[in-house]
């Protein structure tokens, strides 16, 4: 049999938990080339991430991350943690021949995801592999959505709406975090989901945002310090102490693709109600497509090629044997979960190792979906102006 | 008994039909201080307008809609033509006394509406009422949104997204329209469908739009002159000649509301497999509520309040009696369709005459969807620059 | 031009104003051979006949139906009332030549339905037709379901679920009417409204109910006699007299068809959320099918002949141009409501006057329902055991 | 640290990997009094158990279960087989003091059922546990869905309504297999899936079916009896060879609950379309659920206590953290799938072992399930006469 595939997982949150769930799970359902194993897991603190490891049942912790990339005995570096961290650890772990598997968005900047991009480069000619984490990707949904676009089933593609809606900050009292503050996460809503529909939008529809007319607002300035955290908002303690909020509460622009498509987007998390709709509506010439990630089993799809009187959008429950990853599971009818998309992802992950097919997105693909970030930035700081993605 | 109210309808295409039904069933499920009657359908080839007149039950003609608003008989002129003879037929029927129910938009430009505007509100001081037929502020749902925002029970307003989608140029060789060429229509997408996505948003929220960031795009510049109608499309000539389409196929724009609320509103009759879908979504900070015509009879409401287990989506069927208008009509849970909108515009315009209640919008607040309109083409032509409504 | 039909109505409560609307409102969208005027409202009382003629802008009333089925000036007789007068009313306006539009159920009981469908048969030969309102059946949605039955789409029949719940009963104080009353009405949910799916699924699938299995119940066995109706329900008075009803409260059972397919049929006014929910679904062995008439204008059709990654149910919004009924009204999209229906039913019963093609269902078909009923009910009060539709 | 708790899983097909992935899988996210572990897994063919093994990760094997359950080292026998084997392999492991988990249905007959309780009872009083696996209880939204009940928020309880649609027979030549011979599954439809609408309904309620009126059919007698199997069907060789199914293809059945409530079941797996609808709606007098298993995720509720122009049916998405279960996975909105159901289940019968709270349903109220199975089969053979539970 051959030698296992080892990961160290860096960080152990919410991304942390469910990257080693995927690690765990994808030899039993996937017919994997090697069995990964999670060797070490990575965190600042120690007696944190010792919990967190027994918990998840891992056997080894490191505190520094340097340590960890340095190891003989990974193969493959996990980034789990905020953004800004990303291109310090994502580019020690590449200098030491691990291949990177990073959470998106790649970077905080431009910069740092050019820096990545660059290293990412020079190491593939090594022979290490490069991923970003856009989980979505691995929906059977949206895998069946980019399958019918590249088969033409679409036609001409001329509008895309993709709404990223959550609700965990309706309250104006839910509690600062990480995820408010700019110099950790870089954005807010914008790099923290908008980055999703972005990078779904020009995946399924094989094309990129050619120039964007952005807006971004934060509609509460300020948040208690200190509170309990629940999910990802939670109840802050309203009468004592409040922070400043430093990044976008919401984003909203236009943008024009390179095949000349329309696509309006949104991203918020004050969509009260919402708690997850991931949604991505196309139209073309000969079809239609929606998707609301909060059925992820299903995919709606219009065929202008049927006889008129029978056209509809039709809901297909993508969990056949046929449909992509839905066959390693069970049998029709009996639906996925969010955590089974990063089973799908490290599936393909460990598949492209050793001269497999490369799974995309790489870095390089990665950093086109940071500068579409960037120009929204842009734009937004100047009255809205079309600012073309550079 | 009261005198009826005679009504001079200008215009027997699809707007022109709905009008007559509507005049002629208000009477018979509501209860209305005067009744109306169509005294006269006015049309130019005086053929046509016969056989029309024959078809919808009306007696007269004329083919010179200046000598039916002269009309010692009539008290109200329907407008129900394209937009670049509104501001004529209205000013004369004004200045003739006449009650005026205009077809949306109300004009062709911000000049010609400010002109509608003033001559309304001179009209006014002698008694005479303007209304703008907005039509689905009627549907049942949208009033109890409007109702639900009034009372506060959205909390603060964040986001709108407002989308107008249909699907009748698809086809890259459906035939030109009037509704194609600007000289007649003014715009395409964008005050054909766009302007009734702005005047509910506005509606809705008691709010108005301080400035937007736009963007206006022609799928399909040209298209045959000649083919078959069918509904608003149709099948053109694919091999014969074409002619130009001089107006935007669709229009996509970010908004900001006077109440701190972001916008996002898209317009476009290339949404395969969209026949009407005519979208209000708008969250707050203690509810959310999300509308779609293409099922009309109901409204999405999620309560804040309800306690966290509990809380979903509420789709309300807005057909029991103790809903707007719909008490006059069947047994709870038996829909109304479009053409009953009709019905109770004119239930309210009559409700609204002799010093009754007036109605919403007249010409001042349709002036005002009006600039929306106007700074949607001004930003688009200026790169999407966040143009202020004046 | 042609002499118009003349109408008498017979009956002014929820359906006679239906119907009323309907005649008034078909010639204007349908091209009908003769024009339909309503000649003559009756009711018993004078002065609520007269206000609802007044109301509903007919000139003429009659306060004995004998009277008004003898007028020379009548044509048609149209039987709005409750059932156990239909039987009298339908045999003397045939006997007087006169065409009968009756609505449904047929009867209160078998023997009244045949002898009413033997008249029905004699005075065909005589040219006179009848129709029974199962209203239902010209909903655009059903009448494209039982096109695509009739032509193969959904292969071999093997199951039909039909349920119609309504809610107004729900409340255990909602006062006694006509409807819970067995003399006047013949049954309760049995026969108001589990009629219309035995009608739906008969007609849709083109096969007759062979025999079947049932259970009746009555939940709530007494209720105020007094109290304030409103739509069908309304709110007793609790603290007053009670007086037994003696229908049933809901009616579910089991049947097999004719050709084979096993059907499941359920009625009721005490699912408590669902105001109108008459739903049909259908499964074949090459397709399916599923109604819901609280979205009247959809019809979901799964067609198995899709490949497989691409099946699911389509929602078609069945009001384009060449679907049954749409083209007559609106463009596509802009949805019909529940009183259309009753005018696509008297645009077909004009159209089969004179020799046209005969209209489905005449006295002969509707009696095929009744005798279902009965079935029922004698399945019902013998232990459920499985009853042949005799 | 406590000893680990050792399973023998017994079967290795579709319920054998999904239990296995449940027990690895719930030490990571639920906190356990003790940490479980597969330590056997039990086959009778011995290849395919060691390729099983592999595959899932499992160390040992046995291809006797005898010796299995005999075993020392092992706490808890996990029983994944068809149902004919069930009662051996129970009261053997009970007799050895292992507690079990027994896959639905409990047995083949009542007569074994019976036996298999008795044992339990027995073993009970030994403090061994037992649990029959109707895993769809540990679906977040049913399990929202009996609290609701429980609460009383429903009222009194009206209607049920229970259909469990699946379609991979519809294909008339799709393979016989296990599923469709009496002497292996028992039944058909009714055990494989009505099983567990009957086991949900009466759990939900918290009542319990009284008597039923039912009926059985077979639509493809035979069928052919080699192919390739996909998913739980596939594809028939349709020349070659077919032989008898021997059991029931759909069951239809009327139910009295012993409440008072009026029930209405169906289980198919010819219902083409749909994949695995487990569907359930109850209405009561204030209130109302309704649930489908292919929106699993989602439940809807109507409150009857909302004010009349604010109700509807809320879609409850039942991920958020104060919702059954879900809060030890992902941040709301961020749906679960079908095999997260299994860890539930063995999270839950974890912790009911040494003495924690038991957990339903035991074999004791299995039994109740079984004995409404076999009232179903004696209605159907004596002409849907109306059977009690005895």
């Amino acid at each position: 049999m051959s030698r296992p595939v080892r990961i160290a997982v860096v960080g152990h949150a919410f991304m942390g938990a469910a990257h080693i769930h995927a690690w765990r799970t994808a030899p039993r359902f996937f017919d994997l080339p090697r069995h990964p194993e999670v060797a070490v897991l990575v965190g600042r603190d120690e007696a944190r991430t010792r919990a967190a490891a027994d918990r998840l049942g891992i056997a080894e912790i490191e505190t520094d991350w340097r340590a960890a990339v340095a190891r003989e005995d990974v193969d493959v570096v996990d980034i789990c943690t905020p953004g800004n961290t990303h291109a310090a650890i994502a580019e020690a772990a590449l200098a030491a021949g691990k291949h990177v598997l990073c959470e998106k968005p790649l970077a905080n900047s431009v910069a740092e995801a050019e820096s990545m991009a660059a290293a990412a480069e020079e190491a593939a000619a090594r022979g290490v592999r490069t991923f970003c984490g856009f989980s979505y990707r691995r929906t059977p949904a949206l895998t069946l959505a980019r399958t019918l676009v590249e088969d033409g089933r679409l036609g001409e593609i001329r509008h895309v709406r993709a709404q990223y809606l959550q609700d965990w900050l309706s309250d104006a009292d839910a509690p600062l975090n990480w995820r408010l503050d700019r110099e950790t996460a870089g954005s807010g809503a914008l790099g923290d989901i908008g980055a999703h529909s972005v990078d779904a939008a020009q995946w399924v529809l094989g094309d990129s945002i050619a120039g964007v007319s952005a807006l971004l607002h934060t509609f509460v300035p300020t948040r208690p310090v200190s509170g309990d955290a629940q999910g990802l908002g939670g109840s802050g303690d309203a009468s004592g102490e409040r922070g400043p909020v430093t990044v976008d509460d919401a984003a909203a622009f236009t943008a024009r693709f390179a095949g000349g498509a329309v696509g309006v987007f949104e991203a918020t998390r004050y969509a009260l109600g919402r708690r997850n709709a991931n949604r991505l509506e196309i139209n073309g010439s000969r079809g239609s497509l929606a998707f609301d990630f909060e059925r992820m089993n299903e995919l709606e799809f219009f065929d202008g090629d049927d006889p008129t009187a029978e056209q509809g959008f039709r809901t297909i429950h993508v969990t056949d044997a046929d449909h992509p990853y839905a066959g390693n599971w069970w049998p029709a009818g009996h639906g996925l979960g969010y955590g089974d998309l990063f089973v799908h992802q490290v599936a393909d992950v460990v598949a492209a190792l050793d001269g497999g097919e490369p799974v995309r997105p790489d870095f390089r693909e990665a950093l086109g979906v940071q500068r579409v970030l960037h120009a929204v930035e842009t734009s937004a700081a100047d009255a809205s102006r079309f600012t073309p993605v550079a």
